[in-house]
């Protein structure tokens, strides 16, 4: 790798933004040098470093969820939001919009234990299918991303997801499938209650929002967990804005990356019109704002592993 | 360290259980092996890393705060609570209780920005002394304990602050005089507000708590930061209970710590007296609960660094 760093990006200027930005922030005694404590890199998950249509993963695992719900309880067939999530009818699922409808997701497993959750989780990820690209959804990582992630700590950075997408459901996989492990993954969740059940202290999820980290909230999770301004951060959409501000707008060099879905061959061309995750300011204000767009048709070699090439 | 380890701990009961303990998790191949991402250890702050007598170093940190804002507005003096603060009342703040005590002291730093906050509190550490001990708050930090940090990190646990202290201002000491980088300390903290100024993201910090990390908070705030139950935790109050107990109760090798302030002569003595604290329900079950007691003076060597040797 050293010796042909980010090979599945093309040249272009979102890899020599990159590129040289890492160069500055590691050249030792340089103007730029960043300090390896200090070099934090952020990233969004859905739609940044996997796949978010037609729906985000999150709602795919909520779908089956509800599916067991429902087989014990049949009057959900005829309630909204539910009866959308069964009929798996996205034009009202996407009416909803991103914050009700990952409500709706997180729900799905009020009153079960931390620890019941991780092992289901894990259960369904090593076999829930995309339903139109039909690989695993932990294969619908992006490749170009994985390698960046790596690029990134082989040159002393901190990785961090910082997304929308339920804390738990990202730390069943993000270990194993891009490196970043629990204690390094930022993201909604519910509010818990600790109990002792027959002597074992359990955390069991409520029903209630805790935080649902989007837009304005990233900072302050960033704040919250993290404490340190970072000085990389990588989103798709007006949900990462006030993260790739809050980074972009700090002293020193910095460096803000958004991904731009206009690739309708090998994944998925989309931006403002996209309800559950919309991309308009961000991508109007882009060059105002400091921001380098990432267009995956120009920028990327290819999107997706090989077959078998990565996922659990 | 790897001919004498744990050098500033007697022998006993106590130093054998850590070396022990660790020698299980590490050993390769062996029946209690723990992968070196799992081996996370989450330690109290204050109380626990540092002396909390007579007031919180939190509670000091606000008393010199208020004083700054009394001179501004010279009423809060008549007013209570700050008027127990500013008279150094220590009898009417025990009576308030550790959670009532933090809130006014996390207030007083409402509207000012995180930013601000890191260099005001690095400020006052740098040169602001313990009342009755003389030497700088970070040098009343407990020696073995660091040596314990050093030992575990050096057998490849990763270290977390748990503490009810406020998150930001541990951050400001925690990474130079503990070895522990801001994004593994957890603590109280206050909600904060996002906002562009002249073009540039803040966080303001409002007067509304977000969190009080204390009790049965601690394991909610282990799994939304960390995201993994700690194999080892280490707390000197009922306010650690919960975290040792969730600790203690989950598979597989675990070591819950509890840290017994009985040396008057070095320290302090205290326990259930101390209502800012109290330590009594984790004492009194220890045993039952598995949990195992360090006694100050029979366990420790010295309590203090030598001056100078530690601290900013």
């Amino acid at each position: 790798m050293a010796n042909d760093p980010l090979s599945m990006w093309n040249d272009g200027p979102a890899r020599t933004a990159i590129l040289d930005f890492v160069a500055r922030v590691t050249q030792n005694g340089g103007r730029d040098y960043v300090p390896p404590a200090e070099r934090i890199a952020t990233f969004d998950n859905d739609g940044t470093l996997w796949c978010e249509q037609p729906l985000q993963v999150q709602v795919f695992f909520a779908l089956d969820r509800l599916q067991a719900l429902a087989a014990k309880d049949p009057t959900m067939k005829d309630r909204q939001p539910y009866k959308a999530f069964l009929e798996h009818d996205l034009k009202t699922i996407h009416e909803l919009g991103k914050k009700a409808v990952f409500e709706v997701a997180f729900a799905t497993h009020a009153g079960g234990t931390e620890d019941e959750f991780d092992p289901a989780a894990r259960a369904w990820l090593a076999s829930a299918r995309h339903p139109k690209l039909g690989r695993l959804f932990t294969q619908c990582v992006y490749q170009p991303q994985l390698e960046l992630l790596d690029y990134l700590r082989a040159n002393g950075f901190k990785t961090f997801i910082v997304s929308g997408g339920g804390i738990d459901l990202m730390r069943a996989f993000a270990e194993e499938v891009y490196g970043i492990p629990p204690e390094q993954v930022v993201g909604s969740s519910v509010k818990t209650r600790f109990e002792l059940r027959r002597d074992r202290g359990v955390l069991v999820k409520l029903a209630e929002l805790g935080s649902f980290d989007d837009r304005e909230v990233k900072p302050q999770n960033i704040q919250l967990h993290i404490g340190r301004r970072p000085i990389l951060a990588f989103g798709n959409s007006d949900g990462d804005l006030a993260m790739l501000r809050y980074v972009k707008s700090g002293d020193g060099p910095r460096l803000a990356l958004l991904l731009h879905h206009d690739d309708a061959e090998r994944e998925f061309a989309y931006d403002r019109d996209f309800n559950l995750s919309p991309l308009a300011e961000a991508l109007d204000r882009a060059a105002e704002y400091g921001i380098t767009v990432v267009g995956m048709t120009r920028d990327w070699k290819a999107v997706f592993p090989a077959p078998n090439s990565a996922g659990p």
